[in-house]
């Protein structure tokens, strides 16, 4: 078995009656209930619902244990291959907050939008800037996407978004709840968050520029976000964990220690090609932090809440994480190696989003994809 | 029985192991489950559970049978007291979206906050500016408000909030679901609106002020947002649906037809003293026209979506909806009959929120009352 691909998901298996919580192994998915039974393990209760909810709501003790469970299993006769299964969302999306971590994705964005003004905002540097997104159009990869209509602000008129795109993301999959009044510090990150899912937060760039003054993004995001079918645990992904940036100025006390960052590489595909390779571990703020602020105003977790880093984008103009920046608003296409070029996403597109990450002995941990195709309006 | 007092909430029953549905009769409640159980009502089945949200997902056939039902009913041996039971949240939160329809108070926000600007930014009367607020941390009226800590700008420092205020809101309860890509037209919105339900949405002014550019709202609302217990059917408040306020200019075709507004008479009371007396019939946008743009983009909505209208403000100084417009940003604090005064509020102060509506022959619905009361840091 590849250990490096280890992960969770939640898909239709042939012959049951309702989806079924699998442990992906290589290439293979292994039904996780019926593998814990047949070893006499009572964490086989955690996984014989429809979705991951019980096994994130556990905690790190029996995260701990169903990993070590799962390394003395004997090849198992029931693997199906990964292929011949349906994922569906791997657990029930809380509340869905998604953050705005990469110094140089808000650096782009303010460049283009406030061009007469210091690209960051005075509150960037203070304090991980984010917001609530709409938990209930949280779809599993694959999922189609259908071309939002809305108000753009030339007329103002309704009609099919002309500025569809993407927006490669790292996601955080909390697992143990919090007290409301309570926030958690920045070093129990890991006694709340269970693993790490791959996040496009497709996004209408007309319908979101005239909207969102003064309270935010709203259906410019709202019509879809996607991410990927498997939940890789972060003890999956210790030799991932990289020193973080340096921060400057030194973020309040609420807000350290830090900890790590996550050292993902990612790939975005437009129709096949790779058009850009954004790297996590240069986000400014860490996934602690993030959580540490998210709390910090005594707001409680739920089991199955998910936060995201925001768009990751490097320096470099081929490690951009969106088309807004890739193609710098529109004004410089982006061009495909079919001949074609692109500004924003045209109807029949398909995205991609993977993910690698260092593994144990030079190996590399597999995230999986996020994927979706455009529909027209 | 008071038809008058009609509503549905979720209470601990005496002797039961978990909350009962109930309908609200004037000052008593009633168990539905067992009183349909006794007439051999098959809508029976939609009120034993824990929370009215099967009640919710079976539609306006269903709502209006139940109404129906409950007129024929004997009076009921089992009726309890309404003060003898402890209410609970009645449904299980999906996504919470919170308007700014009032324009009063938009404006008198705009004025304190952008005093050399035109009060109104340039997309508010073309469509109902609205954002994604925290649906875990919606909780039933009486829920202790712990004042949060947050990041103000001054410094930057991290502390209590010194400017924790109210908005007195209106919430539309969704019932029925929506298919995600389909927007639902402003026509058909009481195919999914099943009901009322009054909103607290506690804000505290310092921390929203430094962290909302460029995304909106988030800390500074998102550790409480309190509701009222009692769900009053729209059916309940025929007699409070008026004609909405005339728009300039004509909203685009997807917001109409407007639809009615609905006219409660709220109060706003601050340790017992009346504060404030806001109207709703008064709001810009209609509850219509706020479910069709909230799915103008095909977002879909669950079962337990809450949107609510965002702070209800007239034009008279006594009827705005937050402290922060009732003592301007603070400048004239608001003096009450116990010989204090407030700008915002303190620890130990106890708001509540009550409203009523026109109802039959010139009875008033009551809508019963958001309360909490603010605890220290």
């Amino acid at each position: 078995m590849d250990r490096n691909s280890e992960a969770y998901g939640v898909v239709e298996w042939p012959g049951a009656v309702q989806p079924r919580v699998v442990a992906r192994m290589g290439d293979s998915v292994l039904d996780l209930a019926g593998a814990l039974e047949r070893v006499g393990s009572e964490l086989a209760v955690l996984v014989r619902g429809p979705s991951l909810d019980e096994l994130l709501r556990a905690g790190p003790e029996a995260w701990a244990g169903l990993r070590a469970t799962l390394a003395t299993l004997d090849p198992d006769p029931a693997l199906l291959p990964a292929a011949a299964v349906r994922p569906v969302l791997p657990f029930t999306v809380a509340d869905y907050v998604d953050f705005y971590s990469s110094e140089q994705h808000a650096t782009n964005l303010g460049t283009m939008l406030r061009p007469n003004q210091p690209p960051l905002l005075p509150n960037w540097r203070h304090l991980p800037v984010g917001y609530h997104g709409r938990s209930g159009t949280v779809a599993v990869s694959g999922t189609p996407v259908r071309r939002p209509s809305g108000q753009r602000k030339e007329g103002p008129a309704y009609g099919p978004t002309r500025k569809l795109d993407i927006e490669a993301e790292v996601g955080y999959v909390v697992g143990v709840p919090s007290e409301l009044g309570r926030p958690v510090r920045a070093a129990d990150w890991r006694e709340h968050v269970f693993g790490v899912v791959l996040v496009n937060d497709w996004s209408a760039r007309d319908i979101q520029a005239w909207e969102a003054q003064p309270l935010g993004p709203f259906l410019g995001k709202s019509f879809l976000t996607s991410v990927s079918p498997w939940v890789v645990p972060l003890a999956a992904l210790e030799p991932a964990f990289v020193e973080p940036v340096r921060q400057d100025p030194e973020p309040l006390e609420y807000l350290r220690p830090a900890g790590p960052a996550l050292a993902l590489d990612l790939e975005i595909r437009l129709n096949g090609h790779l058009v850009s390779r954004p790297r996590s571990a240069g986000l400014y703020w860490t996934p602690a932090q993030q959580l540490a602020h998210l709390t910090a105003n005594g707001a409680s977790l739920r089991t199955g809440d998910l936060y995201a880093t925001g768009t990751v984008s490097g320096s470099e103009p081929d490690s951009r994480g969106s088309l807004i920046e890739l193609s710098w608003n529109g004004e410089s296409p982006l061009s495909l190696p079919d001949g074609t070029s692109r500004t924003f996403l045209e109807d029949g597109d398909t995205v991609s989003i993977t993910a690698t990450a260092p593994g144990p002995r030079g190996t590399r941990v597999d995230l999986g994809a996020v994927t979706g195709t455009v529909l027209p309006a």
